[in-house]
């Protein structure tokens, strides 16, 4: 006699053990499964349409199935519905809700189906939600840095290499820098989800089907251009979560990168910022404290990205050819990163937009800094000397000002002279600030005329991705 | 005016910002704080007492405080606790609840005490509980494993090197292999347990307090032998929690490698073992299927366990002292860590202790791989013939057998003779498998004295482990 | 007074300590630097060549730099050339013997420009080579595989999920879903390509420069299109190399996932391929082993470009702008992968097209796995029965028949008709492999026409590929 | 007819293909090998000695073997060793040259061993040399620390969380923090080595041996205590080399965090350190620049040696029993890191000797960050205020401070009575710097008798180290 609880599991005809809890617990895959609800059910309607158009249901099934599909949908989202462990996935849930409500015809739905391609479907739709969403928030937080941008043209800071002050840069062109790293991300994530957005239903468990399928017909409906070539990649393909998860890394990379100077620009030592208080925290037991806890947690959380896709590299290395249950651990290293990676991009719109620049501690870092060294020597060098050697003479004279705890344009002329004749009054403008950065007007320079080019170019980027509406209507 | 949400902040004092949302979601760790509760509690009455003991509380006021613990400990454990994201953490929600129940006393508990160096305790006690959990149930695996063992000490089956078949060996031999990896195992977390228990508290925010705490006295109480040493570093470590993650990795490592002898045994080609049906399931579309799903999802969890120890040393690279917030992305990986060990564990004893191996299969494929070929080389040996050459002459009599079809065994003396003069009739008992396992009987070889050997030292060891209570009752 | 020494460091003028032996090993990065020679000269003849044209620099002394450069190049390559250590790394080496042979004017060749856009340059171009390299293997490996296909459409072997038998397929689309993922490949590397050929050169230290620079023009004699936007992006961007390193790591999924059923099919117990000599070995100590030493070091290098991922995300994580020495951190990661990577690819052609299968072991293992029991379920359903329930009746009987030690095929009609009904004479011809193989003709599926249009598809691409030139002249 | 090429691989006797020259480059292991000659000699003599022992050899065939090992050493030691890449490895390299020194008795040395526990004992000697030079680095770096802070236990400086100021604390206490990691990592690294130096030979291919050996005799001779317990284990184990990659990649970590201070700290806006000349390089381009390089680089070579841990583990997982040509691959990722941590160790015993601390650039720092709050809050506390409210009224003290440009010192006792009665004359003494560091004096915390028993701990327990000799003679 069967037990009445293996009754219940599909595959179950032929088993007479008991599966046990602990066992149940760890092969189900309901707790991320049943997030991608909506995917299935997409999936489900794109496939009974297609059924019916190639006549192995009929019109008037696939109407009761989508019917069926939509109550689901109904109950899930009113919080109706009894999602049950032991029936172990969002698949089977789903189709035994099903049979409940439209009987045998319930069953039909899987016909040429299998769960391999099923859930490959469901998690190409969900992969290419979310890796929409992020495109959409990076536009965002390019429009959010340009915006910065634009109003911080004037204002003048250290420019750094190895954290030491190098040369004056505009505050517009440190902004402008991040600008083109979500770029190359919005790039780079459009490029995976070329690769996501195909079609694997059709591809049965492993082998096709002997169904008349119409796999085109199917990736038309659910949103996608391309179908599956072979049928055994298609259900052991999980490249375009990795690239997910590969884009994801690279857009926490960059945004750990200015994370880290808005925690030390928010140190008294450099006070280049004002932490909007919404986002920082103070402390429970020190009362002047005010942390920039939102940029570490985002710096922290970039650890927890790069380990997801460490996971499923590791995951998916060796396995043979095709379906292997290993690939179940697809899903979570991919949700959790999505979630974080989604909420850093938005959580970092909202900071940079409400960030507060202070021009006289950047000022003040400035003169300190010997910023316009760099200038002294291309003087020199203008002037016919040997870069080297003009790099060489300036050095020394950086001693000498720093003996005499003064700046390089502090320095007379007639000293200046001991260390190269070729120094003349028009020295001290070329050491001005402002100067120097408007001197570098060359194309990607930091000089205003520059900024401008960047600022425009940018502009117009960023109107063709929203026309082309290539990441959603939210942005229209 | 100060709004009335950001009065509950503690911290709130000297903001004015409102923190949107978004930010509270992003910024809380409730969601695995919360699982600290017993922690953080035990931690808080430990503190309370030393407290009293040194005269910072009135003995009254410890016993009230631990009433109210004791009372906030029974709410939550029978679900009646209210937990408020907005409090952030689970030791703001406790300390609220607390001076509802008793009034401003309860914000007394937290004199010479940070959040830093509570969470560092709370977090402590978790790793350790985690750890001795894990070491409980590597006893009860070697357990499983030798007892497998024992019952089948006289099977004998290929040992591969490189998936080929090598030499034969006991099926006790290759199984308690498994046990000695599982041994260093515990030894390894036994390590990391060391370096865990030492309590913290008494560093408060970073510099100490001055209170005049007795930090031994709470170390004591919490069931920690260790105190810190240094203030700036109890409350920026996380060794621990990195030690925790890679001794978890590496429990992985070597669970990972028998899931995948299980998948490969369990194939026809192989078909060394029958697979319990409680750990294997069926396919929704292939009837005759039996999937060692189990096997998989462990190993496909290892790239999980991976990914939290890259995920946290990422987080950790770099940060200057003292703590950081990005530190609160310790718990995550962890505890999900955790929770995969110790369920691969459990499922991985319960799986083997129903394991039922084919001997006969075995045997198939003894006598296909040529397995007595290093026998013969070694009986060439031992006539005086130089090993080198003793392995190029039975090389070119495997290629002689092969291209008929037979086994060494099957050669003609005649035959061989024509390959070297040193064989004699004796050459056919050398060839036996089994008596080829039972020469290998110094010590660690797969013969039958050197396995029981193996069997016993393995059983006195885990004895006085059980013995020794390191790692909790449940083993007595 | 200054140690001549120090004289020979470009930044020496300042200092006055004497960095230790051991630190000049440390930071040193002439091992891999000295691999971009090329590349650097390439680099240096553009810009000699811009900076004439733009009027900075004569176009006799243009001239004179050139011939310099020619010459340094054929010193290098006629192993003539001394390296210095001492000097750091390979654009100072070579600087400082462009100055021995053509005097001061070799130092003007720095005008306008920094070691951090040189080297940027130096790397982008050698990247660019790298992923060119692979993206060739890649079509080799592409039509070895394919040619396999094409010899191997009427050989039947199981298809496995979960390593059991599932369902028969060809052996070509066994070898056609490998030729997917490398068309993946082909194309990630292509979108990496695009994001790496963008010339940073005119970016300077990070502020752009004074001269009148024409990045463009530079951008163009190195072949490439695109030139920077942002100069401090410029400068400390190294997504190209994560680009690199990540594509690089999937393609080492692909190959060791074929590699792992090299491995397995070797097996006596699978038997599936005879491996080739030169791409086997034996063992010193058991004289029958063949050992698929290669295909296990494919395997066992892919953790060793992983790691190099992780390196290079761990290095970049939370670096503020622009360029840190941290980021010399790139090189040895990426050329190390790129010469695994590069020989994986290459041998893995060689392997593949000396692979002999053995269509009588595989037709074995097909008999012996129930590899027809789908087909009788979707026999059951094509007579009305509903899915799920055909399911359960053939698990049913493949029960049955395992208990007889038979094939669903061997059952009388009489008996099935025990568990259906439906069951009727045309049963047997459903059972057939060869049919069930033919009946999958959707696209994409197993069926032999669903492989010639595979088979003719990637013969196309392959074309457009190599007509297109994209990966060089070495395909023509 | 054998090819003379494959006459020269000892498993040449069956095979009749022609290795590729590019697979021959491919499988050879003799880049990394070769640095482990030492370890192979020292193994193989072990053996000798030991085969004669158990008169296995003639005493007089051992010194033969014994001899002609050191000649080969001292050959290799001079550099008049050919080494051969077609011989794949040391083994053979020096087996061969053996052979040809003494004759056919060279070939008996190999008696009742296997490269696959010869490889494994020369790489455990190796690793546990590796370690052990960890160990003395360790210390040295231990005693620069400790030496550093008994030199500037009076220089208080802000003690950081979040890197925002938080409480001051001693200089000293900042770097003995540092102290406990790296004794951490000093016992960490033990640990690993108890379970490195177990000796696997004897264990043969996989399966023991049928001569005679005494596995303890070899373990004593090359300086190990234990020996392995099974023979499959100790031929397929490689979990020595994880730890160490662990290990090495904890010590990075905390080497990173020390670097990422010297960074911050010699950025002028703190100016806390004068890098020394010897461990910091200027730039080409900018003459000013004093560039924190070395600190740099270590801390970016931390992300190699991460980087390797997970190859290795990437390596490891799921391989099954016994030895596999994969583990080929520990030997470069642990060579390679070794070599980085141990050059980090070194350097950073040089650099931190080599600091010096500007105490006025702390005490500005400390004076503009309010670093005296939790000593006002402390202070209400101490006279009878909840904790939580007196962080609240100081809170407000803070911003009123701020809004007058001054310090929490700088209040009239007048403008602080209007925020709580509880101020009194006294306040003014709590507030002072240096007083708020001595109060925190109990165990552990910054106070300077806590510092002074943490130096004397240390160097007693340094001293117990040196003696015990665990880590060599050199620390003498």
């Amino acid at each position: 006699m069967e037990s009445s609880k293996n009754k219940s599991k599909l595959w179950g005809g032929r088993f007479e053990g008991q599966t046990s809890t602990l066992v149940e617990e760890f092969t189900q895959s309901l707790d991320y499964d049943s997030l991608l609800y909506a995917q299935d059910i997409a999936g489900s309607r794109a496939h009974a349409r297609m059924l019916a158009m190639q006549g192995v249901l009929g019109s008037d099934e696939a109407m009761k199935i989508i019917a069926g599909l939509d109550q689901i949908q109904e109950e899930i989202e009113s919080g109706n519905f009894l999602w049950n462990q032991e029936l172990e996935d969002v698949h089977m849930n789903i189709e035994k809700r099903l049979t409940e409500l439209i009987g045998p015809l319930g069953q039909k739905l899987h016909t040429g189906r299998s769960r391999n391609d099923q859930v490959a479907l469901d998690f190409r739709l969900f992969t290419t939600s979310a890796l929409t969403l992020w495109q959409e928030e990076l536009l965002s937080l390019i429009r959010t840095f340009t915006d910065q941008a634009r109003k911080n043209v004037d204002v003048i800071l250290p420019g750094y290499t190895h954290l030491q002050p190098a040369q004056p840069v505009s505050l517009a062109q440190h902004l402008l820098a991040y600008v083109q790293m979500f770029k190359r991300d919005f790039e780079r994530v459009g490029d995976a989800l070329k690769r996501t957005k195909v079609s694997p239903l059709g591809a049965a468990a492993l082998a096709g089907t002997t169904y008349p399928l119409d796999p085109q017909q199917v990736s038309h409906e659910v949103g996608f251009k391309d179908v599956f070539s072979n049928s055994m990649d298609a259900v052991s393909d999980r490249d375009f979560v990795l690239e997910g998860l590969f884009s994801g890394s690279v857009i926490m990379t960059h945004l750990s990168r200015f994370c880290e100077e808005i925690i030390i620009w928010s140190n008294p030592g450099f006070g280049f910022i004002l932490l909007p208080d919404a986002y920082s925290t103070g402390s429970s037991i020190m009362p002047q404290k005010k942390n920039p806890d939102v940029a570490e947690l985002i710096r922290g959380k970039t650890g927890s990205v790069y380990g997801r896709l460490v996971s499923l590299l590791t995951t998916m290395k060796a396995l043979p050819l095709a379906y292997n249950r290993d690939m179940q651990e697809d899903k979570g290293p991919f949700m959790e990163a999505h979630k974080t990676v989604l909420s850093s991009l938005k959580i970092m719109t909202g900071m940079v937009s409400a960030l507060k620049f202070d021009s006289l501690a950047m000022e003040k870092a400035l003169k300190s800094g010997f910023l316009n060294a760099t200038e002294m020597a291309d003087y020199l060098t203008s002037k016919g000397m040997p870069f080297r050697q003009a790099h060489h003479v300036t050095g020394k004279l950086v001693s000498f000002a720093e003996k005499k705890g003064a700046g390089l344009e502090d320095i007379d002329l007639a000293d200046m002279k001991k260390f190269s004749d070729l120094f003349e009054e028009d020295i001290f403008r070329v050491l001005d600030y402002k100067e120097a950065v408007n001197r570098r007007n060359t194309p990607g320079g930091t000089g205003p005329e520059s900024i401008a080019v960047q600022i425009r170019d940018i502009g117009e980027w960023v109107d063709i991705q929203v026309k082309s509406g290539k990441c959603g209507d939210s942005l229209g």
